[in-house]
Parts: C-alpha cells; structure tokens; sequence
C-alpha cells in the first residue's frame, strides 16, 4: 500500500511495495472499551489483549485511565479507571518486551501531581493527556509534568469537529512549543470526511514543522469512516496510529487493528495473533455488550454531534426506531 | 461536503455548502441482495424498495438481471434473474415516476437480442452491461443493441483490481468509441485503496474525456471502504453512484444508501424514508440473511481474492474460525 503521497516532513515516503517504518501503532482496546463497562474488565481480559499486541508487533498498548479518586469512586469505576501501578504489574509484570504501556490522562480529571508517578517507579512509557480546547493550558501543565518525571508524552485534543479555525492555530501555536512528542488529530464524533482529515493533517504538521514532533490520528467510526481516515491521515504524514482489536470501543467504536495491520507493509506486524484474539475473546464479548457501526451512531456523526444520544437509544428497547431518532435529533439541532 | 476537488471535466465543483447536480444515485438493493436468495425476492419486498427510492429521490433503480432462460433455469432462480416485463410491470405499473428503471445484462449470460426488448414496449430505462474484460467485445455489442433499441446504458467492468492497466487502457479506449452512456469503476473483491480509486477514476474520466460519458463507481464493502472510496471517486469527479440500502448486497456488501445520502446535499435526496425502509424492511430481513463486513471479507479483500470462499465459510458453522481461513487464504496465495 502506498502510505504516503505527501511529502510535507522530512519522512519517508511508501510505496506501494514499501513501508515507512515511522509509523507505529498505539492499540486502545482497553481504554477505549472501558467506556462500555466503566473500566470493569477481568485481568485475563487485560492479559489476552497484552499478549496478543507483543505478538502482533503493536508499538503501543493503553490500559486505562489516571482518573482522580476524589472525582470518580473506586466503587463505581473498575480499577483500569485508575491503573494503580499495582492493577497495572499484576498483569504485565516488568513488562520486559518492546510493547510500550501507556495510560490516558484526561485534563481536569486526573491529580496528576499526585497519581503520575516517576518513571523510574513506574511500568507505564507514556502518559497521553486527553484533552478539549478550553482545558489547553492544564493540559499544557500536564504534559510538562509527565515529560519531567521521564515519560513519553502525547497530547489528544478531542472533539476537533466543533473547534473552530481560529482557536485550534492558536493551540497548535502553544502545542507546537511544549515538550510533548506526538499530537493527535481526535475525531471524537466520527463526523469528519477524508478531506477535512487531509486539511486537519495538513494543519497539524505544519504547525509542527521543524519540531520533531509526530502528528497521530484518533478516529471513530460512527460514518463507517474511522479505518479510510486513519489511512487518509497516513497518507497525509501521520506517523501514530489508534486502533483497537475488531474496533471495540464506546458507541460506533474505533478503527480495527486488523484493517490497519492490512493496510501496513511493515513485517514486524503480525495480523494472525489478532485474528485469534478477535475470534477467542472478542466475539463471545460482543453477545455482552454491543460495539460498532450502527445508524443512530451514523446519524449523530452526520449530524456532528456527541453521540451520547446514540448511545442511550442502543441501550434502550427502541435501538432500531430510525426514524424517530432521526426526527429528534433533527428536532434539536 | 465538497463534492470534488478536481476539476478534470468541464462539471461544476461541489462546495462545503453546495452540491453537484450531475450526481445521480443508482439503488442496486435489489438487484445485488438477489445474489443472496437466487433473486427470490417478493412483490412486496421489492415495491417496498421501489416506493423507498421514489420518495427518497433516487435517480436510478436496479431490479435485477435479464439473465438467460437456457443458461439459468427458472425453477431455480427467482424471478428477478430474469426481469421479465411482466414481472416488473406488477409491481411497478407503468412507472409515473421520476425514478428511472434499470437492469444488468452479463455478457455471455443473456439472450439480449430476445430478451432485451424495444424501449417503446418496456418499463426499463436503462440497461447495464456487466462484462469482465475478457468479454468487451461481447458487451460492446450488448451496449449497441440496447442502445439501437433506444435505452441509455451503462458498462459495467468488474474485477478491475485484477486487470492489467494495458488492458484496461486498451478496453477504455474501445469502450469510449461506442454509444455507452456511463462507464462503472466495480471493485467486485473490494480490494482497492482510496488512492486506487483515485488513479482509476482519474484514468476513466480522461479516457472519457470529450465523449459526454459519464464515470460510475460501484464498491464492496470487504474492507469497511465502500463508503468512503464512494466518496474518493466522487471528489475525483465521478457522477454516477451505486449504493443500496442498509448496504445490503453479496457478501460485505455495497456503499450504503443512507450514508452517502448524508455526504450529498442536493436536496432533492430524502434520507428519512431511506431510515425508514431500513427500521420497517431490512433490519427483519437481517434476521434471516447476512450481509455487511465481517472479518473472512476483510481478508479475501486484503489479499485481492473473489469473497467466494469468505461467503462459504460464512454460510458454515465455522462461520468465525477466522485464523483457520486466514491460514488456509494465505496457504492458497
């Protein structure tokens, strides 16, 4: 596949015979997922989708959440909202393999001074602060904090469908100047199309240039679109990539790890593993809890709204009223 | 949307917030679901589609094939596999509609000089050709007869990720000099990558170029692309869409009509009957057909095969031992 048509950096360019070996693969299964079951699954859950991203030459796993204990009980939350150093070995260990752990810190949820823990006394690598635009400079604040204490840092500005031009130039301006090491383009609605991927793309590493810094790529698939955006956005210069095994996550669900690792030439990813992992734990989970494209999901991403509206129909005995869905949201637009 | 961000043909570019007028949809529900059920569809079901694209605005409407009674007996086939005026007519009368009808005629499987009657006798408005490349004289003809007898027409050239681009140059150039009103880009194996889709669209409109031919694209969903290649195609500057509702169709199945109906913004496209077709019709028909992405397509997509095996192991009860058939996929390559 060719992985690159535009030669913006200094980066190699794929061919179609190729690879560009910059590009490396952040699975979200765990995190993502979580926002299903409020961060509840088994360490076995935890343990399969970790052995199995070591066998597929994934660069990177994210287990959870650093939520704030004063802001979200321990009783309501599973402990992979919190990933407790111990939570987190208890399954991994040392972790003495080339994946590399990271956890989700989302702005103004998380006592970051506090819970984010040196990286010499820590298993994690990377420490993402999930973030929206007005929370910019805490976000800041946590990502100087992280890269202190040693760790990889990515910056996710979330819910970019509804910011407007001027305000994200601005915060790509400040980005541009912190030490985080990759910026992710979010579409957290699913409601972007291929070219407003490539413009975002485009704008990001722009911003970026001259920095070394990477530009990432979050997209959900709420218009069937998050596995062509993720490759949109490859095309274009994104080096770091979400995807997250047969796509599960909160709502329309993410893009599948399997897709992306066949669009990818890179030998050190291996698409047999996660095949056994969709088939051994993925499917009998779906007779649990429901995941994926579904067209109240397609209609909030057209709509670019928040799907938490799609969510609540699909969890209510009306799941499959369209139409009444779709007048309602009209309705409130 | 923007519908189009090159400019190869003299058309109108579509903006954010404008439409491209020469788009027309093409619904193939129909036509493409009958290869799961030997087109053993009933009046019903099909009305329901008919009375759905009328009010939805669709331009286009595929009943099915005018296959051949020596070759396809019908006691085995329903009777949309063979369209006779009889059977089209009880459903549809005389058709006091907009919506215009079509069917597909593949060479070497149709008795067209019998079947295919004058225009001033039909219902039909359009037939469309479906020929692999080794059979384009064959479907030159068919393309020349249905023309004589006073139809539009389209050709429809499938499995092109498998053809040679000599070839495919040598048949575009062929196929520009006769009578053909659209020529359809069909990404039967659902294989190809939206920058695939670029250089094939781009390809056909130059061929085309001068003639007032239009390009179609036809795409499956093998790869969870059929939407957004859809949509690729279109940006290039292809004009005629097929898409069909709730992506039914063989296999992984087509773009779907309500997604692409939420890309287009000319507003004679009405997406609320298409929901509620969806709701009312096909969401019960699920229960007794499959149909849509699944991870067997996925990987007779990725590695460019016919979905025949993936539709068999799907149709068995090993309907999710997926490595096995990656196994036995690569183990065939």
């Amino acid at each position: 596949m060719k992985e690159s048509k535009v030669k913006k950096e200094k980066q190699e360019k794929g061919s179609w015979v190729t690879y560009r070996p910059e590009i490396k693969i952040v699975d979200c299964s765990v995190r993502d997922g979580g926002l299903m079951n409020d961060h509840k699954f088994e360490d076995g859950f935890v343990k399969k989708v970790y052995d199995t991203c070591v066998s597929a030459g994934v660069d990177y796993m994210e287990l959870g959440y650093k939520a704030d204990k004063k802001i979200f009980s321990p009783t309501q939350y599973g402990k992979w909202k919190f990933c407790d150093e111990d939570t987190i070995r208890k399954v991994v260990g040392d972790n003495k393999t080339s994946l590399k752990l990271c956890v989700m810190a989302d702005a103004e949820r998380t006592d970051y001074h506090t819970d984010i823990l040196p990286k010499s006394k820590s298993v994690l690598d990377c420490i993402r602060v999930a973030t929206y635009i007005h929370q910019i400079p805490t976000a800041i604040d946590m990502v100087k904090d992280a890269h202190n204490k040693g760790y990889e840092t990515t910056l996710n500005l979330m819910a970019i469908s509804i910011v407007q031009d001027r305000e994200l130039d601005d915060a790509l301006a400040a980005l541009a100047k912190t030490p985080v090491g990759t910026i992710y383009l979010v579409d957290s609605f699913g409601a972007l199309y291929s070219e407003q991927i490539k413009d975002l793309t485009l704008k990001y590493l722009k911003a970026m240039e001259g920095t070394g810094k990477q530009v990432g790529i979050h997209a959900h698939n709420n218009q069937q679109l998050a596995y062509a955006n993720t490759i949109e956005a490859i095309i274009c210069g994104a080096n770091r990539i979400d995807a997250t095994i047969n796509g599960i996550g909160r709502g329309a669900g993410n893009c599948s790890l399997e897709l992306i690792m066949g669009f990818l030439k890179n030998p050190k990813f291996q698409i047999r593993p996660v095949l056994e992992c969709v088939q051994e734990t993925f499917i009998p989970l779906q007779h649990q809890m429901e995941w994926g494209y579904n067209i109240p999901y397609m209609i909030t991403g057209q709509l670019n709204l928040h799907p938490r509206a799609a969510i609540k129909i699909r969890a209510s005995d009306k799941k499959d009223d369209y139409v009444s869905f779709y007048d309602q949201m009209i309705e409130e637009e």
